[in-house]
């Protein structure tokens, strides 16, 4: 087991105390330490890990749904991709400094795992996963938006709300002309019409999106764009 | 506002009885009713069906996890997976009759809109995303549990466990041989190796898969295996 020293110290930083300190003990537990050290802990911290990862994702999803009631299904769904993303968790674990309080083998750590992106994301979500089962779901909410905060304001400052002024922005940013939309399917009576709309830059389709108005259309096709963008 | 004996009729088929009916209404209101009858709900059930996919991912993954204290990360995120997936969720919507008491324009509902597979999953996600506005988190997963619980008793019995048995079973059923396993890589440290094993099925290589033992490496291999046959 972690010194209980460290692992008050390291609730301190995450400003929650646990009940069942064995708990944290296991979120923190990489595999590759069990597999040196077997019985040091009941398991490795990739179950709770599992947990977490969801318990991450109702808690953003929460957040978001209550804190933007203008956005659409798409825009939130667009938003909680990118604050649950690896790199995002990761930035927020480093900030954090989960990697100091990590156990792990001796080859792991000889090659840098305490400061890998992938284990520092597995151990926050770990650590989400044993405080729900420490304290239950609203405790769990509250910490998760507690240590995303940053990101989440972040997020509204970003291109979330208005995607086409942003791809807009980025494409000229390049030197390149405007953006240009053009609905390639429309279906659908007068009263219920569905659009389909392909956005182009440099002559070339860079997204597409659906929609019952065409604007709505035009910020969804934007959006794809800016994703692939973001991507490549 | 749906008829409140509707509502009621719908609340006892789904065990649950709403305090704000409102929000009942909301879940079960898809956006082309709206488009013809503005102003007869706050708005679709999309955003809802965003925020319920969410808190159904949540109470399968904490069921999963108590249920099943044996199962690595791989197998409940499997298992996670195939019961949040469109085609269980509309087979379990279909089963509880939601497509009756949904709401949508006349377009919509004339092209067969209450029994297509995309409307009932999205309303029992926003019935569920409803719920936990109404209820919270406890009420939300007992009631997810409940209408999933044949899917997540079938499970069992499918080849979660022992994805290596199934696919030589699917294999042989098929008049094959035997799928084949090999070791493709080996790396760490002898305290704490890890192996790359891919399953071979009449000489095509159809699964990969990573472990700290020879045993998961191999398991995962078949997993991945049984995915593709699953969706192919």
């Amino acid at each position: 087991m972690i010194a209980l020293s460290q692992l008050v110290e390291l609730e301190s930083r995450l400003g929650v105390s646990f009940r069942d300190k064995a708990i944290l003990n296991v979120a923190l537990t990489h595999s590759s330490y069990l597999n040196e050290n077997p019985g040091e802990a009941a398991e490795s911290n990739e179950r709770l890990e599992f947990l977490g990862d969801a318990m991450i994702g109702s808690a953003v999803g929460e957040e978001l749904y209550c804190r933007r009631p203008g956005w659409t299904e798409g825009q939130l769904t667009q938003a909680r991709a990118a604050l649950v993303k690896g790199a995002t968790l990761s930035r927020v674990a480093r900030g954090l400094r989960l990697g100091d309080y990590l156990r792990m083998g001796a080859g792991e750590l000889a090659g840098g795992g305490s400061q890998r992106s992938g284990n520092l994301e597995a151990a926050l979500e770990a650590v989400a996963g044993a405080l729900f089962l420490d304290q239950g779901y609203d405790a769990t909410r509250k910490f998760v938006v507690r240590v995303l905060c940053p990101e989440i304001d972040d997020l509204d400052a970003v291109h979330l709300q208005n995607p086409k002024s942003t791809l807009q922005e980025a494409v000229q940013a390049n030197g390149l002309a405007p953006p240009t939309y053009e609905i390639v399917n429309a279906t659908g009576a007068d009263h219920a019409p569905s659009f389909t709309v392909e956005v182009s830059v440099d002559g070339e389709v860079v997204g597409r999106g659906d929609g019952s108005r065409k604007a709505d259309a035009e910020q969804r096709a934007a959006a794809e764009a800016l994703d692939k963008l973001d991507q490549s």
